[in-house]
């Protein structure tokens, strides 16, 4: 939360307020020891007014910036303020999402910034602080006048959700007794939540990537399913909720077979135990409860807690997603007026994403439920479904976290497999849909420095967060955690593209990666393959008429990565002009750069690499493009902000449908415009140290 | 750890080590900031030798107490160190007991006390802080030059042991934002383990009862069960193990009684789940793993665990248990030299308590095994038996928060019931061993002030123990947190005993309750009785001839509590001069005196009090007796310091053994030297504020 490069934006002191978030506005924030200079002592929470005059003396005095903060008439926060300040919050308690959705109303309702300013400092101390920074993360994107702010990375307000929670007393140790420069980082084992006598833990550098959690929660900042209309109704937000999450899994299962393990299993019966135990190792400094563990064979139960008004049965589960497979299987859907509602072939994805989730916009959510978010909200509480031991949710029941549980893998199969059934039942693609007459890839390669043809390098790389910007009460000045991650050498696409046409002519070039053979060591069929490609780039291409085109492309400007430095940093090296400012933030979601490869093997893990050139008459989209405008990198998984989804194919093309008649493998689904190869993915075992890294942090 | 007090004693500058032990000894200890005057940089840890020069000007300016360190040679501590600074500490596991034995060996083993001083300097910054914690208080009460001091409570060293971990950001944020004259104490509610909805969190209250862990804590310091010979074979110590846990047990049972649940189930068969789950709330300040929870429906498992060199199957334990119950059996044990060893009517139940613990003066560890201890093992570990998950141990791991967990009292109701088949093979007490000839009971009745007559008072009360000692890296000055207990009114019991004789006669009073009805509202058979009877107070009498003697007794002077202040307090007001500080600690070890009784019920619990006055002849001990002697309080449950028990009868007399024949009922059972009568135990459930808390707690 670096401030001096915002500060020419006169709104940036509204970012104080997500530091150290449990500490009362009035504790000095940031480097500079920002305070809020209130009109009255009622914005101070009724414990502190009798001592104000001391809080006075006892902050505040080396403060080098003072936030005039203007009087305003409070909102009635008593409904949102029924979430205690030391509850944990998830969005996928109904409750607790009504609960965001009324603070972000009021946030978005306040009619200039300093009305906006003035009431998020009056909430800030008396609302649950998860509740709250999330609420002023969702108002903050949305609103017209804070555009230009990039908020810091969750992890930095929040590193609790992220790092070992054994890690915070050390990080105290070190701020305590060493001044700044005296301190040293403190290392998370890539190991610290199990040990690979859980075959499961394998896989466990992907479900605890900093950056790939840090994605999922931006990704429900840009679309939350449960806001004011305005904010929810992104243009096919249910498409893409399906897309980015089936893509997920793919990733997972990528990693798996690179894992020698199996594909992720369906959590089909709700009846039976779930084998993968999880310990998360978080521990929270806000709530008073830390994240629950799960251990091995735990069952799911009905819920029934009084605390957060939540009741429901398993079988409320089963019934959901019957009607859902039973919709799905007559093409239509009941509305809420009792309509039927036909899923269409471009259509149908996008309602079926909104019910499923579900989403405030779902067709009917009496009829179809809240199959998605209710199925977290079982998983998270089968250690006590009726809340007798006072428990909080476990991981699975906050975006910022779920991610980690080899759970969530299971539930999102199931989740995707509902819309597989639906996708299974569209017409298949012809070859005229597929083709591009005229259009020919001849050649496509991979080139990686220092590496032979075709080969994809993986290894471990360090990084440093900074933890004391989200340690309430601790001393100033960073301590950083560095943790490993997987990480792979920046390689290069070729590819050679023959125009025989007498025009030039634009196409959409598709990559995709896929493992080539399945857990046994067969060649997969496509029916199976094509359910693993998991997108690496799509972008626009001019095509030269009439001769061949030659086609570079740098794997770090994939359409669904942000940058390292776009995910943990907060660089001074940002975009500085307002344009760019303004869409920043759609860029804070967004696959991270250091896992757009998956591991692959010490021995070479073959995949195939699939090239497609698209015709542009049946992409485009008027007004956005993919990877076009400014600060859109991610726009396949996000989209681009206030814009349409910039490619008017159905989400996954040309992989999302069952192959036409006789295609039963990769190489007869091709059609000239497309074209595969194999390639090695190396992983070597060996550390690299962080990069520079730098006080700027 | 007020240490004012203390400071005519030359040696109380050791308990500064037991301030905050996490933070190294370098920094500031205690309100008049004593620091440590090392000799030399070697003292240090490697990692802060390098920027010496600067800890030397960031701390140390304010003190104003310097403690004198002298240089030694260093002893090796390797093998101690092997247990990591951020681990958890467990007396049950072998390898953490073996440290704990050569760290208290190296304790014992210096010369003077400025060796012990110095090498506890060196030591503690290096080992592991549970183990420092535990090594150097044992060698503090077992020492000679060390007698004198007090050891502060262990609720001051490690509240994160005792109360609810969600406590600790709220009182980081007390002292950081509030001034100490402006800190309010933070309240632990009643229930927050738990709720009513899970019957076993009616008796939560007893379980997680500060003063009650704080004993079983302390009674584990003065018997360790491994340590030099010299330190363990105290007099008759594997009976006081049966005794003092019989009474857990009995107490246990009388409380869920009241509370109407069932006598507590053995776990006899380790296959069964585990119906009791178990949530304890507690995080850790110091190790880098929080207490695990249990779920219901827990299974155990044979525990294969490299990190802890521990590898034991649950057939270990059926073994055990079968070998232990054959010998029972056969009434003899075969010692570590093959010999046959007879359990003999006195004798047996000491063998047997050290054979089953097992302590290291068990008789033959090899055939016997360590039944109670790797019990204890095998359920803390259920969560993680592999260590695949990384985990630690659960509170049944740490005798300081093992009487938490129901789970505990199924266990020790199993081990009992051990003890209690050797106890049924023994002769039955015939009339003339209980009667006293010439002395008859013609009266007994209970006075509580305010209350009917035989009424006990109990009532809920609030007291506060102060976290700051224990809350390393936090800002100075006590916060406080306030907890609420069960506790009643005094009393005083008032017996009237014709001596018929011609001389005076001393005898041994002996009181005992126990509920007067089973589960099932039914008066119970004296078999069963028996085993609930919990001891209230022992001691000696003289008893006038022939004519009626009236002995009044204050329920304060009960001969198993300790007081309040004792337990919790860490007070000026305690003993000065050097024959009382001698035994104190001692007196550390002792049942809560606001646990003495039970909580019996809103309409009123009926019980039988029981009063005997027993033989003196059969009960002396040459130079010991029960309640007499300085700060021998809690003579029964805790002998008395460096003297014989004070008490020749078998433990738990007379109710320790079968009836003799005919006898079905407690009516039955009486010889003219006992009476009972009925009392009513009367619960009213208001909330009593906090007694006087100054600041010189």
């Amino acid at each position: 939360m670096k401030m001096a490069a915002q500060a020419n934006n006169p709104q940036h002191s509204i970012l104080y307020l997500l530091e150290r978030p449990s500490e009362p506005f009035f504790v000095p924030k940031g480097d500079r020891k920002a305070v809020f200079d209130v009109p009255n002592n009622d914005f101070l929470v009724e414990r502190f007014r009798p001592v104000a005059d001391e809080l006075g003396t006892r902050f505040g005095e080396d403060t080098q910036v003072r936030v005039p903060v203007r009087n305003i008439s409070f909102p009635d926060l008593s409904f949102v303020m029924e979430l205690g300040r030391r509850d944990n919050f998830s969005l996928f308690i109904p409750r607790h999402r009504e609960m965001g959705s009324r603070l972000i109303d009021i946030f978005m309702g306040m009619r200039t910034f300093d009305d906006f300013l003035a009431v998020s400092v009056y909430a800030r101390d008396r609302v649950n602080p998860y509740l709250f920074v999330y609420a002023l993360s969702v108002a903050i994107l949305h609103r017209p006048d804070t555009k230009g702010l990039q908020l810091p990375p969750l992890t930095e307000i929040f590193p609790e959700k992220y790092v070992d929670g054994g890690l915070f007393e050390r990080a105290r140790e070190e701020s305590s007794i060493l001044s700044e420069g005296a301190r040293v980082p403190i290392e998370i084992p890539l190991d610290y939540t199990a040990t690979d006598l859980e075959e499961e833990h394998r896989v466990a550098y992907f479900r605890e990537d900093l950056g790939i959690n840090l994605h999922h929660w931006h990704w429900h900042l840009v679309y939350p399913f449960s806001a004011n209309r305005t904010i929810v109704e992104k243009d096919r937000r249910g498409e893409l909720f399906y897309y980015m999450h089936q893509q997920i899994v793919a990733r997972y299962n990528f990693e798996r077979l690179c894992n020698r393990l199996g594909r992720v299993k369906r959590l089909l019966n709700f009846r039976d135990p779930i084998e993968e135990g999880y310990f998360p190792k978080l521990d929270t400094l806000v709530a008073s409860r830390n994240w629950a563990s799960r251990h091995s064979g735990a069952k799911l139960s009905d819920i029934s807690r009084e605390v957060d008004q939540l009741r429901f049965d398993l079988q409320d589960l089963d019934r959901w997603r019957d009607r859902i497979i039973e919709a799905i299987h007559l093409g239509r859907v009941i509305n809420n007026r009792g309509e039927n509602v036909d899923l269409t072939e471009t259509g149908g994805i996008d309602i079926l994403g909104n019910m499923v989730e579900a989403s405030i916009i779902s067709i009917n959510q009496n009829l179809y439920g809240d199959f998605h978010n209710f199925g977290h909200v079982a998983i998270a509480l089968a250690h006590d479904p009726d809340h007798r031991h006072l428990e909080t949710f476990s991981v699975m029941g906050d975006p910022a976290t779920a991610m980690r549980d080899p759970v969530f893998y299971r539930w999102h199969a199931t989740i995707d497999d509902l819309f597989q059934m639906h996708k299974r039942t569209l017409p298949r693609y012809t070859p005229a849909q597929l083709d591009y007459q005229g259009i020919r890839i001849s050649n496509i390669e991979i080139t990686t420095t220092g590496a032979g043809k075709n080969e994809l390098r993986t290894f471990w790389q360090q990084n440093d967060i900074d933890l004391s910007r989200g340690m309430d009460f601790a001393p100033r000045g960073s301590v950083f955690a560095r943790f490993t991650q997987l990480a792979h050498a920046p390689f290069q696409y070729k590819i050679t593209v023959e125009n025989s046409g007498n025009e030039r002519r634009m196409g959409t070039v598709r990559i995709f990666m896929a493992p080539k053979f399945d857990e046994r060591g067969l060649p997969m069929l496509f029916r199976d393959q094509r359910l693993l490609f998991i997108e690496l780039d799509k972008f626009q291409v001019t095509l030269n008429n009439s001769r061949s085109n030659t086609i570079t492309r740098d794997s770090s400007k994939s359409s669904i990565t942000i940058p390292f430095e776009r995910t943990f940093r907060d660089l001074e090296a940002r975009p500085t002009n307002q344009g760019e400012l303004a869409a920043f933030n759609y860029c804070g979601c967004g696959w991270p750069e250091h896992m757009l490869v998956p591991k692959g093997s010490q021995e070479g893990f073959i995949a195939q690499l699939f090239v497609m050139v698209s015709n542009i008459a049946d992409d485009r989209v008027d007004g956005s493009a993919p990877g076009q405008g400014t600060c859109s990198e991610s726009s396949s998984f996000c989209g681009i902000r206030d814009k349409r989804y910039p490619d008017k194919r159905s989400m996954g093309f040309p992989f999302d449908r069952m192959p036409r008649t006789g295609v039963e493998t990769l190489q007869q689904f091709l059609t000239p415009n497309m074209a595969v190869t194999d390639v090695r993915i190396v992983f070597n075992n060996r550390v690299q140290a962080p990069r520079a890294v730098s006080n700027t942090i």
